[in-house]
């Protein structure tokens, strides 16, 4: 399951919190870091945090980064991973610099910042002893399917129009196969690493206890698939005809949109010259996309809290299931 | 007057705040920055900050940056200004890059950065126009007296000793003239331009409204002079015997002393290894200067809030008049 929070205020920074759980293990992605945001967590949940993805580097994702980066700048008991457009590196390079590392000697981590167009990946390694000092090269890879992959989940990158390259993100649990355990007993099979075999896709005849059976057979009687939990993260974008043509197939199968709804609808033209969204366009690209579920983020400070039932309204009036993140406004 | 806030929490990152109110203007200064200190300001505060003093570099002293930096760094209706030790312009050159700066050409701020040894200041200046990529030196000169002089206060620079150089401050509000309106009746002269002049210190004969007075004997009758106040504020150091030899001297007069105070009397090891105070070693200075209050800040998160009674109580054993900041404890 995903687990998911909205960090930060209605009007202020936001962040997203997202841990991928499989009940075996977690992923623990955070996508973006505004000032503050990450005050509401633990400091054990930011030593967990397993990769930081940022759409933009504006100072409104950015500002909180100091939170994360002192919970982990000499983690070693993980791989320490930051995405973001390009220029990301060269930003995190500075960021990382922004302290007096008398005792970098001592120091052992070694972090990894991506720099992700719609195309490629290049990425670049710096170390703590180093402070961080040298921007190390590591390649650069096409980049095909999701940006990355573990145990819990995947995450795609969707590029978006912000006065340059903004990135989108989508995360999908990877499908879940789970045994019929009626089935395996009305069979009379005991369980074995035969099992295991299955479930990773076994072609042909299988060893069950010294019986041979056919995989295929088998697997329609005995395997269960589930598709996982999936949600995108999309903020601070421009959002007209087209880019809402190209961009709702690849929310295809997303459950829950988080989207910027920084206008209100009368104010498209605003939003269009500091492409950003409206509340209704965001609405828009979900029934279109034909995602399950709205969740409204990062508003403009323009309109006061007795005006954001409204602008909730107004989304709900093109797409019903949606909502602000919980606790923000009743309704 | 100087008004002071200790900002942050006992055991988290210290920031000290204040204002030097003349009463005909103010002067408002940020002594270090450290995570979430600036919260407790409002912004339009923030943006009134005239310099931004620090003690170092090291993370729990500027990991606040963000906010300071976020409220004021297109501010044109203000000098910019930013002090702290040798290496600060260069780690400040990486944090005013730590964003995505593609607006750089609309922005109009310029910023300085000063680097302070016991003996000089070199400068810095920093366009926002120019994404604050080049670091323009502006020259060296030798440091004489305050390091920055306004019509309400003055500041001084102490050399520390932190694992290299750390600096203290000294804040003093110049001299107060007033006129003693009594004597000013008696004498049967009404105000006027030849007050000022008189208060600015004119020698030898003044015309007073077509009379001439000799100037001395007028201000013997009329001025009264009045020590302004002052506080010192000494964060991350060494405080041997040599060090409070060495420093006791340069807080001659000072009327408040805020001294980090990490460890307790029975930790002073730990104190020397890591180059920071125990409690009553700041007492001890506190008393040997000749201060006329200490407020203790940056406690180690090692002492529960259980123990502070007893390490304020260890410093008052010593010097009495030795508090908390308003808030932290009660006693």
């Amino acid at each position: 399951m995903l687990k998911v929070q909205v960090l930060g205020h209605p009007t202020g920074d936001n962040a997203l919190w997202v841990t991928a759980d499989s009940g075996q293990g977690q992923t623990r992605l955070l996508f973006d870091s505004g000032e503050d945001t990450l005050d509401a967590l633990p400091l054990a949940e930011i030593q967990a945090i397993d990769h930081l993805l940022f759409s933009h580097l504006h100072m409104d994702h950015v500002a909180g980064f100091d939170t994360f980066f002192r919970a982990n700048f000499d983690r070693t008991t993980r791989e320490n991973h930051i995405w973001g457009p390009p220029g990301t590196a060269r930003i995190l390079w500075h960021r990382f610099q922004g302290y007096w590392w008398n005792y970098a000697p001592e120091l052992h981590a070694t972090w990894r910042v991506h720099d992700v167009d719609g195309q490629e990946v290049r990425t670049f390694r710096f170390e703590a002893r180093e402070a961080f000092e040298a921007m190390h090269e590591e390649g650069t890879r096409p980049l095909h399917g999701p940006l990355l992959t573990t145990a819990e989940a995947n995450v795609e990158a969707i590029p978006l129009k912000h006065h340059g390259l903004s990135l989108g993100y989508v995360v999908r649990e990877p499908q879940r196969v789970t045994v019929d355990a009626g089935q395996l007993g009305a069979l009379g099979l005991k369980g074995g690493p035969w099992l295991a075999r299955l479930k990773a896709g076994a072609k042909g005849s299988l060893d069950v206890h010294g019986t041979p059976y056919e995989a295929d057979e088998l697997a329609a009687r005995l395997l269960r698939r589930q598709t996982g939990e999936s949600l995108a993260y999309l903020t601070d974008f421009l959002l007209d005809g087209a880019e809402q043509g190209r961009l709702a197939p690849l929310l295809a199968g997303v459950d829950t949109l988080y989207a910027e709804a920084q206008y209100a609808p009368e104010d498209a033209a605003l939003a269009g010259r500091h492409q950003h969204t409206t509340v209704t366009q965001v609405a828009a690209l979900a029934l279109v996309a034909g995602v399950r579920e709205l969740c409204l983020l990062h508003l403009s400070r323009r309109y006061g809290p007795d005006r954001w039932p409204e602008l909730l309204q107004a989304a709900r009036s093109i797409f019903p299931t949606t909502h602000f993140p919980a606790g923000w406004v009743d309704g």
